[in-house]
Parts: C-alpha cells; structure tokens; sequence
C-alpha cells in the first residue's frame, strides 16, 4: 500500500468516484457541488525544480527524488495542503526527501545542513495541519535548500519494561505500528489521536498531539517518560522517571518546540494493559451549551470518563448519527466492578442536569460505534468532499468554562458570517467539544461551505473563514490550538496568545538549540 | 503567634521540655542522646553585621533589620539550616528583609537591585530543605549585598471563578490562608505538603511542591492553570487555560524555577469542591517492598485512590502506629456511591497480592488518622530530636518500579553504614512510598542517628550521611528530587542527573530572565 502523494493517508483508500455517488449527491444539492471527483493531477503536472545543492555520498545513500515523495513532502495534510495538491500549486519541494534508518545519519544530515546553510524540515507522519512540515515559504530564499528528514523508517520497539509498563520506541513509529509493536504483550499506548493512522510518536510529542480520550492523561505531554532529541548543538537525553521535581521539566521543553529545536529520534512512553471494563451511554442535550453545562457538573464533581464527547445537531447530521439537539457519547473504563457503578452514578447527575439518557450496557455501540467509525474515516471523506470542490476544515481550541458559552457564540455567529462573505453562500458550522477538563473544555468546529467557481479559489475562502475563526478564538481568551499545534499557519494568533517574554524564551531555546536556525524555520514564529 | 527565628513555624508550637520528656527517654536510652533539650540562643547571640549598602528611600520603607527576621531569613528548614541556627553559625544573613505589599514594589527592588548588583533571595514561607533562601555562600563576595524579599504580605484571592473552579491568589499567600479564603465558597484547592503550614502557593509553584494525595495531580504542576512572574528583564504572564497545544507550555518553565528567573507575584489555580465521599482502609503487608509490589499491581490496574502510603515498620515505630511488617494506608475519594466499591475492588486485588486488609469504613481513622496527625506535626518534632542532639533528617526521590527494589536495597545498605562510619552507631532508616505513578513511585527515607559531641559536628555528620543517600540515588536511576526541589545543596547531583544540554538551557533562560544574575545565585547550578 502506498501513501498517498495528494490527499490524506493510503492511495488505495481515497473514496471511489462510486464510494462518494450519495455523498455528491447531497453536496451538490445543498450547495452546488460539483457532482464529479477533481481528477488527481498525474505527477508529472508538479514542478519540481532541480535541486539547488548536491549531497555527499553519505547522505545520497538514504536521498531520493521520487517525484511523488518530493511531491508528498512539500507540505501537510490541511485543507489548504490538498487544494495545493489537487492543483499543483504546491509548495517548492525540498530538494531531497532523507530516509535515515540510524542516528549517526540524521546526525550527519544536520552537520551537513548546518554547514551548508540548508534548511531541514523534519517529518515524521506528515499529518500537520498547520504547515508544521511545508517546505517553502518567504524564509526559503535565506538557505541554499532544503532538506526533508522522513525518519518513518525508525519505527522499532527498541525496550519494552514490562514491571513499569513503559516501551522506547523509536520516534518515526506510525500509529498502527505502535499498537502493533504492544500487542503481542497484551500493551498498549491508548494514544488515538484522529491521524492515528498516518502520524508519528515524534510528531506527537513535537506537537503536543491530543488522543481520543475526554479526559485524565489525553495530551501526549503525560505519556511521556523520556525524550531523546538529536539537535545541531548536541543531544538531549532525558532520564527515565515516573516523576521528578529538580528543576524544570525537560520534557516539557520539547513538548511542543515542533522540529524547531532538534529531532526527536526516540521516546520512553507510558503503556498500559487493556482495561478491565468499559460501560457506555448516550445522553441527548436540549441543544450544545446544555450538554456542555452538564459535562461542566460532571467533571467539576470528580468523574474522569474516557470518553464524553458532546456534539451539537450539525456534527451528528456531518457523522449520520440521528439526533435532535446535542447529544453526549459517554463512557468509562474502570477496574471492575466499578465501572457501571460510576456510569449509573454519571448518568443521574447528568439527568439532574438536562440530559436524557439512555444506557447502551457494556458492549454498547449505537450511534457511539457509528460516530466513531464515521470519524476515523473523516479524512478520507474529506479529501474527497474537497475534490467535489466544497471548503470544509476544522478548528479547534480550548478555554475556561467561564468563557466557553460567548465563544460558542461568537464562533456561531462570526464564522457563519464569515462564510456568506466569502462564498456568497450560507455554511455550516458543526461544534463539539472533544476534551474536557475541571477548569474548561476543548471546542471543536467543523466547517463545510460552497466553494468557488475553481479549487484554487477555495484555498483563499478558506483563509479568510479561518482568519474569522482565529480571531474569534484568540480574542475570547481561547488558545489558538488544544492539539492541533501551531505550525506556520497559526503563527499570527500565537505571538498574540503568549507574552512577549516567552517568545523572547523560545527565541534563546532556539539560538541554543539550533544556533544556525536550519531546523523548521517560520515554525513558531522562529 | 510569632515565626520561629530559629526552628520550624510558630514559636509558641515548639515543643516544650516536658512535651518531650518521653521522647527524650527514649532517645536517650536508644542513642545516649541527651537528656535534655539544647537551649534557643538568644537574638543577641547571633553575628548580624552592619548592612553592606543602604536603601533608597522607597524601599526603606518596606524594609527590616529586625534581628529575628535577619536570622530566621538567613537560611531555611533543613536539619541543617535548624543546627546552624541553634549553633549561631547562621550563613551571613540578608542585609535586610523586604516585604513588599504590591508588585510596583517588586518591580522597584528588582531595579535597584540589578544596578547597584545586590543579589536578591526571594522568600515565601521559609520552608526549603535544600538551601533554596540562603543568603550566603561563595557566590556573596561577587555581590555588593543580598536582600530577601519575603512576599508573605502578598497573600490575598484576588479574584475567584466559581464557574471554572479556578482561583486567582497572590503568590505569597500560605497554605492556611488559601484554605481560609476558599472555605466561605465551599471550596478547597488540597494541596496539603509536608509544609503545608508555612509554605507558600509561590514556593509552591517555584520549587514543584508535591502534595499529601498519592495519584493524580499530586504536583502543584497539574493545579496552575496561568503564572504571573516579575523578572529583571520583564513580566511573564501567561493566558488561563485548561489545557492548549500551542508551544511549549511557559507555565513549565515556571515550575521548578526556584526564584532563579523571576519573582512569582501571582498564580491562577485549580480548584475543587469537597470530594462527595471517602472510603479507606489499611492493608498490612509482610515486608515494604511486598507492600510496594501491591501498590504497583494497583495502579497499574488503574485505581488512583487518594491515598496509597505504604510504610514500613521502621516508619511505623518512629510514628507511634502499630505494625509487624509494613503497612498501605488506602483510601478513595470519589463520587458516590462508587467509592466503597472501588475500596472493596481494590481490596481484593491487594488481598490477592499479599495484602492483608483491615476495613475501617467511611468514617475510619485509626491508624491512618494517628499517623497523619503524627506527619503533619513531624517539623515540630525533628526540631526537639536535632535540640536532643540527634541527627534527624530526610531525603526523598522518585524511581520506576523495575529499579525500585535495587534502590531501596542499596539505600538500606548504604545509607545505614554511612551512619555508621560517621557517627559510630548504628542508625535508623525509615522508608516509605508517598506518591505512586502506573510507571513507578517516589520513595521518601528519614534517618534517625547518634549525634556528635557537639551540635555542631551533627551538620557534618548529616552531610557524610546526605553524601551517600544523594550518590545511591543518583547511581540508581532515580532523581536527587520527587519534590523536595533543588535548592543549592542538591546541585551536584543535579548536574548529574540532567543531560548537559539542558543546564545549558537553563543557563539560556537565567540569562534572558535574569541578565545581571541577581536572582538567587547559586540555586539549579545557575
């Protein structure tokens, strides 16, 4: 199976022109879609320019110039990446795509690359959203070229601590390859953020990624035991520990510096045996700030479900789940036999608080089984709902409870509004909230919006949408990003989210780290 | 009630000579130690010399030379700090003590400070046990002065949200007083270390304070949801947010700090209602680390109870708490009625693992209750044993359980002929668990010992001892601090247990933060 060099994930699972008939369908009744896939330019319509620099022998050795790599590695996986891929206005590609199989390579490519005043743009799944991996930009004229660094093929389990539960993997592990890797020792990581499939263990801690779990250790931040991190001014390695409190935390430095600062070539994780006992219910909500309060009261007093996602009437219609109003997809997985326990005991405290429920017992699926297929396909869905020439992204943040009802408001009223000016056209704006926590919550908005007359068109609908919403965001006190990171794209509403002071701090990480600034340059605004 | 110039806390809650007859019997018949207790030496004892430069005119005004605030603030709540204060041999103390009320006043020291290079000790409640506020050392020759800055009168709940359970305080404030003013909302934030009765939400933050609950968020890290901090080169304020994904999170460059980069004048944190139920039981075990192994199979199983303290027999003893081989105190808080029978599950998975449960019901206190009471007044008391002539001290770490075993053998090995080689006799080493994570626990040890002939040669005796504990740790793959912090007495084994790379990022961030290296010099190395 081969990755796809246009849209999301494996090329023999882009939905078929058959697969996407009821789909079209209805696009194009609601918003005059076109009733036909955009063809996928055939590889020799991209332009990739020669390289601008030659690599010693060493490194020719794991280079190549396969135009679908070259084409592939030119940017992410955001809306935007599959408009530039499905017209062919991609990024300049690097001039090599790097697959190292051992430190002493990735080592060797950055000496190579720091003296050479090469850019190096590290990739691990390529499943930004944020130009974290695009290989162009205005900072592109400042290097003599640029470098892609794949390390997908630095996968393997490398120790496995079965008494502690903790494995170190090697960062460039895919997801699948991670649970694969536990199995056969009845482990798993549990960590299932929505690209899953196609991102890496290094991109996710590079980026903070968010897992699917609603509450407890959902950022890849608290799985995280150990990092080693290959940089241009020497290695980071931390020391395996469960906790420490000498000085601050290392880990969290890396957490989030997003290639900026080295390359992740390794981790130390947190796994984790299957849980004993799963119960699960649905709850239906009058309308989304309902279920939203209700979930407030619900971890406010004490419970932690795994799951508690609340979506409004818009996201189930998206999702093909039957609902009026909001409604709650809740479960927990506890020790036995507590589990149906705290479920029955959540579910009287959400009845309490406007919920209707209604218990699915432990291995219930419903709506909650469809939703949650319906999701992890989405990407998929969504390349070809782009190639029917609709704009549909999302956004996503997270705020204190005390804010959350203005910004679902505002979004609800500023993105719609938003819409209608670009496209002339009314869109629709889905909410649910993902992740939830004591002191707030984590929105998650979902738009889909008539394009214009060509494909091109819709990379600039989407930007002015997107420039509603982040303003949207960043002026409710909201942060730019819960799990998504910042990338390129989020730079402007990031340096308005932190305090001077600490893009000043990033800028001296960054002078250590990385003293020729070869590494990711633009992302985080460095 | 007045602060003790010389010993923990509150003068009037020093143990009296006939408080502490049986001790002292028992003390005496165990280690020849003396009969009665060394006498308090009078403030004029004390060398306090002339200050080395004068105040502006603004700052005069929030000033003191009084020479109980000069002693009490010359260094902190270490079995050393309390020798060096019974014996008058106190580090030089700060040429004087400031205690700003309003930031402006902050701001105001920092400048002059960092003009006429006079160093700065900030100072909250006093406690470190690791050298964190003292105002002498090498580094003072350097400086033209040292000043303490005692933020305690910065104490106030600036603002509540009762919404989001967050709560905005001035950093100074003490762990009573943050109770106190949340109590009228029925709320409670139960952070509750060791120190609890005078240490500071700011110390708190600046030094990774670890709690009294055993899973979960034990950390004030999990509890900050945004910092304000006042550095010489400017002010961090970082957004309130339940969670974000955005960067590295600057709050985790705050945490653990140690007043080396800036001042913390202000914290938003997470609060919480009381837990609706309790359940708890002790479990009694053959030996500690049978004890530990249980405690491991349960939160590997996924329990989080609050409280999960295993002890052993020594610990037992020197608390007054019945017990042959080791003893978990359990307990569960959570939401009704789940708690019993999470109490009950977890029962039965010690049972199965050697445990043998005793069940005290919702209200039980017993044992749990005797020693909780014994812990919390455990400062006043080492005070008494050190004024006996014993050498009493602690030293805690945290580890993952495949070294765990090793560790504590090792410890019980060396640490006890360390004892012997210094002192002559053999000592005790008492061991517990206080915080236990899925991937492995933070041990905690207190030695009791013989002491020298004089108070004075008990600072080298504890040194020798400290010596081998810090080196077995180190050796062991476990960190010098669970959350006990730094300070300058932990930074030898500091530098050995964090990678190169990362002292030379700290060095980075004092540099940018703290350009004329004003603030506590010496502390993390820096």
């Amino acid at each position: 199976v081969r990755r796809s060099y246009w849209g999301w994930g494996y090329e023999d699972k882009a939905l078929s022109e058959r697969d996407v008939e009821p789909l079209a369908r209805l696009a194009h009744a609601a918003f005059g879609a076109s009733p036909v896939l955009a063809p996928i330019p055939p590889l020799e319509a991209y332009d990739v320019p020669a390289p601008s620099f030659s690599l010693p022998r060493t490194l020719e050795r794991i280079a190549t110039r396969d135009p679908a790599e070259l084409v592939r590695h030119s940017c992410g996986a955001s809306l935007k990446d599959v408009l530039r891929k499905l017209t062919t206005a991609i990024p300049r590609p690097p001039d090599y795509v790097l697959y190292p199989e051992a430190e002493s390579e990735i080592e060797a490519a950055l000496e190579f690359a720091h003296s050479h005043r090469v850019a190096v743009v590290p990739y691990g799944g390529g499943s930004s959203v944020v130009g974290g991996v695009d290989t162009d930009g205005e900072w592109r004229s400042a290097y003599s070229g640029v470098l892609s660094i794949d390390i997908s093929r630095m996968a393997r389990l490398v120790e496995l601590d079965e008494w502690s539960l903790a494995a170190r993997f090697q960062a460039g592990v895919l997801g699948p390859a991670i649970e694969e890797q536990l199995r056969p020792y009845g482990l798993t990581l549990r960590h299932f953020p929505q690209s899953f499939e196609c991102s890496s263990l290094g991109g996710w801690v590079a980026t903070r990624s968010g897992g699917h779990y609603a509450t407890q250790a959902t950022h890849i931040d608290d799985l995280v035991e150990s990092v080693r991190v290959l940089a241009p001014s020497g290695i980071l390695e931390t020391r395996r520990l469960p906790a420490s409190g000498a000085g601050p935390d290392p880990n969290r430095s890396i957490l989030g510096s997003e290639g900026t600062l080295g390359i992740i070539t390794e981790a130390w994780v947190r796994v984790q045996r299957r849980p004993a006992a799963r119960a699960r219910a649905e709850v239906s909500f009058k309308d989304f700030l309902a279920g939203a309060k209700a979930l407030k009261e619900l971890v406010q007093a004490g419970f932690r479900p795994a799951n508690c996602r609340v979506i409004d009437d818009v996201e189930a219609a998206l999702n093909g789940v039957p609902s009026r109003g909001a409604l709650m997809f809740l479960s927990f997985e506890s020790p036995e036999p507590v589990v149906d326990r705290l479920l029955d005991s959540a579910l009287e405290l959400l009845a309490a608080n406007g919920g209707d429920p209604k218990h699915e017992g432990q291995r219930g699926g419903g709506s909650f089984a469809h939703y949650r297929e319906s999701f992890m396909r989405a990407p998929y869905v969504r390349d070809a709902i782009v190639r029917l020439g609709l704009v549909t992204e999302t956004f996503e943040t997270a705020v204190t409870w005390d804010r959350l009802d203005h910004l679902v408001h505002a979004v609800k009223d500023k993105v719609p509004k938003a819409i209608r000016e670009a496209t002339g056209k009314d869109g629709l704006v889905a909410a649910r909230i993902t992740h939830a926590y004591p002191d707030g919550a984590a929105p998650y908005f979902t738009v889909v919006a008539a394009g214009g007359t060509t494909l091109s068109d819709n990379v600039t609908i989407w930007e002015q949408v997107k420039q509603a919403a982040s303003e949207t965001v960043i002026s409710h006190g909201a942060t730019i990003t819960h799990h998504h990171a910042v990338g390129r794209d989020h730079v402007p509403w990031f340096v308005r989210e932190q305090p001077p002071l600490w893009h000043r701090t990033l800028g001296s990480l960054k002078s250590l780290y990385d003293p020729g600034r070869i590494l990711n340059p633009g992302v985080l605004g460095l």
